[in-house]
């Protein structure tokens, strides 16, 4: 804002460095942030404290938690031979609010992206390899995110994890339920037809 | 999350307070926080604490600005006879940086919109009714959005400013410069018909 508040400037800045958030977004943020009260504020600033002094990376499985191991990893009730491999602890989040899986996980910190100078060793994969490698896992859910960037990382993952005698499987690709065929991408109706399940022949 | 974080929770809905953040962004973000160093947190904390000590309202036209009368309100190279009537602070920043205009604003802190409690009284209009009846005006320039709420706000504030004497305009309406009529709204071409402007009727 060329006759605006340096201020405002600079907390759109430090706005503009969050994932997704481009400088028009900043600003409106910045501005919201003047308009409500110090009380409120306060309650931002002490949240994002909080995460700071609490929150850390599980040495188990990379998920973010206040304890470590993780509750996932740390409790009795989950089927601990099976591991689903994610990108982030978004995704984790997701698969475990579905309620369809019970086993542990793994957080990768991301993909694989040359171009955008990641690597496989800068994300958890080394610790993975150890995991399977210490034995007790039978199975690994490779859940990487069905883009470029994820089927990249799924195949650096079967190279490295095939060696171990695990089985491996990555979720089913298809048309998402509740979608809509005539809106569905290419791509998606491509795998739905090559991942199609036979059906019984004649009524059971 | 189920199984997650309450320190995530905890920021996840803080930044979930913020106009136009959802929840899974807002998890995205507090994700985010959670990986940065924590030099960068304290960086967001300090933007977050300026912009709370430092910017303020201007009170004569409702600006964010550090000082009270705001740098536009203040300086002596603007055209103090025109005002810009805008809704928000982030409208006076584009308009300000289209380098188009040298007048003086009014931000009026929102539009009207009864379904969502916000009536006249919220916003900033009485304090323009006061500019205005005071004097040294000669031109409102209406520039609130172009849209139901904006509109609604457009027809207040000319019955409220008509009596007073003073030239009231708005924004030109029509098809956005560098934009396709194909992919027009309905609404903006309708306009840009109704708003035509004749062209000679031959070469000058």
């Amino acid at each position: 804002m060329a006759r605006g508040s340096e201020s405002i400037d600079g907390l759109t800045a430090e706005f503009a460095k969050m994932p997704g958030i481009g400088v028009r977004t900043a600003r409106r943020l910045a501005f919201y942030i003047q308009s409500i009260g110090m009380n409120e504020a306060d309650k931002l600033i002490e949240a994002i404290r909080e995460v700071k002094a609490r929150a850390k990376r599980c040495s188990m499985c990379y998920n973010v938690a206040e304890q470590d191991p993780c509750p996932i990893c740390s409790t009795g009730n989950r089927d601990r031979s099976t591991v689903c491999v994610v990108e982030r602890v978004q995704d984790l989040a997701i698969i475990e609010s579905s309620g369809s899986y019970n086993g542990l996980y793994h957080v990768l910190g991301g993909h694989i992206a040359p171009l955008d100078d990641v690597h496989p060793e800068d994300l958890s994969i080394d610790l993975l390899v150890r995991r399977v490698t210490e034995g007790g896992i039978d199975e690994v859910i490779i859940a990487t995110n069905p883009d470029t960037e994820g089927d990249a990382t799924a195949n650096y993952l079967v190279e490295r994890l095939q060696p171990l005698g695990v089985t491996l499987s990555m979720l089913a690709r298809g048309v998402p339920a509740g979608g809509q065929i005539e809106y569905a991408a290419r791509g998606t109706v491509a795998g739905a037809i090559a991942g199609r399940r036979p059906l019984p022949a004649k009524a059971p």
